[in-house]
């Protein structure tokens, strides 16, 4: 099963797309589809709607595993954001992938065993399970690695337990 | 110039295409696309999309009019409308259609003369000025209006003085 991941924004989008063998995940692409400030916001959501379907085109995911809609204290930011989502989610519905949409909490606790985990403990577990595929710690920027950890979290839910139990073990035996 | 009018929702969205004949103008279609509750929200969105898609065809508006972002004291309800916003501004986008966005206040000052006018004083400037085409009183709600009413400011605001004061006039002798 390949999961896209992704951190919705119509500046920078973060996407990660995950390949899942055994107890082993493979990071096919990942990155961030960024969108130019000079245009219209009209202009950068149809932008983003291009990157991505190009994206889907190239990888064929069967899921799409997003965080669910949130409620920041900056509003104005968190529309500018929601209408991104919309994009995102018309288009993979379109494109008849699954849809999953996980809270941040959820994605925490099935990454880290926390709920209320910080971001660090979170990039680790990302680096720990897909760290070959990604770009160098410099370079890989947090919506990149939210993108990862939504797809990852969606992965391993649909994972039976003895290969959680596994993964457990393997992520153990890593450290 | 033909102009489509959007009052966006996820549940309903309002729309009017408009089509300006020196001081008259004629509704060559309005109503509310509305998606079934059951679907998931991706699924609502897509059919919106496709909806649109379908409209675009049909009536080939060379705009869309359409009212800035809101900051509602609803944060849930217009969160989904931002993201049924966010479609509808990457398609009218890669349509191709010019995309002019308006303040509330703008809608109602442009239509009535009054920034702070009521639904009703809007309501019956829309009646007033496109009345032959739109749907008995009952049945054109609030989107439906709401949506023909930002294309008909976007109408007048394009219009020259001139036809601005025949259109004063006009609607004065109708009184």
């Amino acid at each position: 099963v390949r999961v896209l991941g992704i951190d919705p924004g119509y500046h920078r989008c973060g996407y990660g797309v995950l390949e899942q063998h055994g107890q082993q995940w493979r990071l096919l692409a990942s990155g961030a589809v960024i969108t130019d400030r000079a245009q219209s916001m009209a202009l950068r959501l149809h932008a983003l709607s291009r990157e991505l379907d190009l994206l889907c085109r190239l990888h064929q995911p069967d899921a799409l595993a997003i965080e669910e809609l949130y409620f920041a204290k900056n509003a104005k930011t968190a529309m500018g954001v929601a209408q991104a989502r919309g994009v995102i989610l018309a288009q993979a519905a379109g494109l008849g992938l699954t849809i999953a949409e996980y809270a941040p909490s959820t994605v925490k606790s099935q990454l880290t065993g926390n709920g209320a985990a910080d971001k660090q403990q979170v990039a680790f577990m990302v680096r720990r399970l897909v760290g070959g595929g990604l770009s160098p710690a410099a370079d890989a920027l947090d919506d990149e690695l939210d993108a990862i950890a939504v797809a990852l979290c969606h992965s391993l839910r649909g994972a039976t337990p003895a290969a959680n139990a596994l993964l457990a073990a393997s992520v153990g035996r890593r450290r």
